[in-house]
């Protein structure tokens, strides 16, 4: 058997030069940090399990990156600027120290990109497999925090980018998706294992959004929780919605995949609500943050959601959105 | 097979109640907080996983209110008043809704007793053990933090309460434990699975501690850690730490149970150091405070530590505390 290291040399080994400020090089019991006056701070903690999440094959420094991004990504939709984060990583049977080593580097790559500090955390065994469970903290300006709730009848419904790569991807990462490019191929895989938190438009959310959330497990299934926390409901237009040149590929090849494009998880792009008077001004910001915005529907009064085709027909779908028990917030 | 509720229910049912303020009833991509003016955070994340830090068949209750006084404990070792906290639930493949139901209450009561929000979290599927990862934010006067690092030689050596219960503790609750009464069985058993964070200590730790950490991975391993990271080196007495009733009844009938109770986790008392002429208003604060301190040594200049029995001889220990990749911060 490999000798492998015990926890406290893996902190300081992996994990201590990652630390930022305030957090005394990770041999303390706890880490401190401040707020700017005027601000209030931000939480949310999503967990992320090996053959849940992620599988088993995956590299390590991409499931790191995913796992911390999926929480930036919670940061963005509530209009907040990402400060901080702490990571506890359960250590499956199998654990390696590569895999470590890999792990970090990916935290290490991310810690640099967003400017993010890590505070501390803790390594655990779990007995099965690799767990990881990140809690991110954010800084908003007070009371500009974006809710999901707040979205009244009229207001137009936006997205940012496009919709569908991540669950697309995770069929070609399994090689369940025919039809397409190896480049394609490509441009949905990385989307699947490294989503790009929306974080530079945090602040065009909090000047102009009514309701923001992000799109984590299924367009469809995430618009009627939206929906259900506003009290309203929405009319969406399939022929609306931003697909990629990859997903449009795709579609063609295999029409029925529409379904798993609007209800499949992994999307991290952001679902928000501008009423009407403000639509101009949220093209100029999207434009200026470089961020692609589509609208794709409207909100309305009522309960749930309805969908409609290009011919303005109702489409049903079974079923909207999944729940995995690894659903995110 | 029976039918378990998926994500959302969980959350709505049992969690959702729990939610304190900012938290829009949970129904939200995260949560927000505010800090006092003057005030700085403190923040820490300890998971505990099933038959690592908690038996198969401990009560869910417990097991919840342990997970999350681990975290408090940490807190009240940096002089901090717990704020709020988050919790990600990793269910293994056995959960039954009934263990969540006992689980949400366990939190329930400590919520009450300690005053603290739930902010959110997560739960997901672990394929294996349960994992409860849980994040506690903490609030300080500005700079008034108290670290690890800060003990000089001169300094006098303390810790509250008394010390190797918890080791004791889980041996009772294996019954690996003889000699002792029923009721001291309880006792241990109770140290055990339910410590009692010290936060009503942390206000005297600001004031007066030159260090501290909580007690969490076996006295003497943890005081090597606080020794490292002072840069200093201390001697402990061995007969001055305080053993409640039921160690001492214990170590009567099997003294070599004597480093267990000095090595051994799950103290959850606060290590500290306080400059001699502070000790007369130490004393008379942790009199108003209610909580009982010894002092147990001194530190001095050097590296690791020294421990002597009560001639004065020099005393070794094979292992100064235990690594089990789930030791504590």
């Amino acid at each position: 058997m490999t000798q492998r290291p015990g926890e406290f040399a893996l902190i300081a080994d992996y994990f201590a030069p990652l630390a930022g400020e305030g957090t005394f090089g990770l041999k303390d019991d706890a880490a401190t940090f401040s707020v700017e006056p005027g601000h209030q701070l931000v939480i949310t903690q999503d967990a992320s399990a090996e053959n849940i999440h992620f599988l088993d094959d995956d590299p390590a420094d991409l499931v790191a990156r995913k796992a911390l991004r999926v929480n930036l990504s919670d940061l963005a939709a509530k209009g907040a600027r990402a400060k901080c984060f702490s990571v506890a990583l359960g250590l499956g049977e199998d654990w390696t120290e590569e895999w470590i080593r890999q792990f970090a580097q990916g935290l290490r790559e991310d810690i640099d990109q967003y400017d993010i500090a890590l505070t501390g955390g803790d390594t655990f065994k779990t007995g099965g497999g690799m767990v990881i469970s990140i809690t991110a903290i954010g800084e908003i300006p007070r009371d500009s925090y974006v809710a999901r709730i707040g979205a009244s009848p009229g207001d137009q419904l936006f997205v940012t980018g496009t919709i569908g790569d991540g669950a697309l991807g995770l069929l070609a990462r399994r090689d369940d998706l025919s039809g397409i490019s190896m480049q394609d191929r490509k441009y949905l895989v990385d989307r699947y294992q490294l989503p790009q938190p929306r974080l530079e438009f945090a602040g065009t959310l909090r000047k102009i959004a009514t309701s923001a959330m992000d799109v984590s497990d299924g367009l469809l299934g995430d618009l009627v929780k939206l929906c259900d926390a506003s009290g309203v409901s929405a009319e969406l237009v399939l022929s609306k919605v931003p697909f990629s040149s990859a997903v449009k590929t795709a579609l063609e090849h295999e029409s029925n995949l529409l379904e798993t494009a609007v209800t499949g998880g992994d999307d991290y792009e952001i679902l928000f609500t501008v009423s009407p008077e403000n639509i101009g001004q949220l093209m100029k910001l999207a434009n200026e943050a470089r961020i692609a915005v589509t609208c794709i529907g409207e909100i309305t009064s009522g309960e749930g959601i309805s969908v409609f085709d290009r011919h303005g027909e109702k489409v049903e779908f079974p079923s909207l959105g999944y729940d995995h028990s690894g659903a995110r917030n």
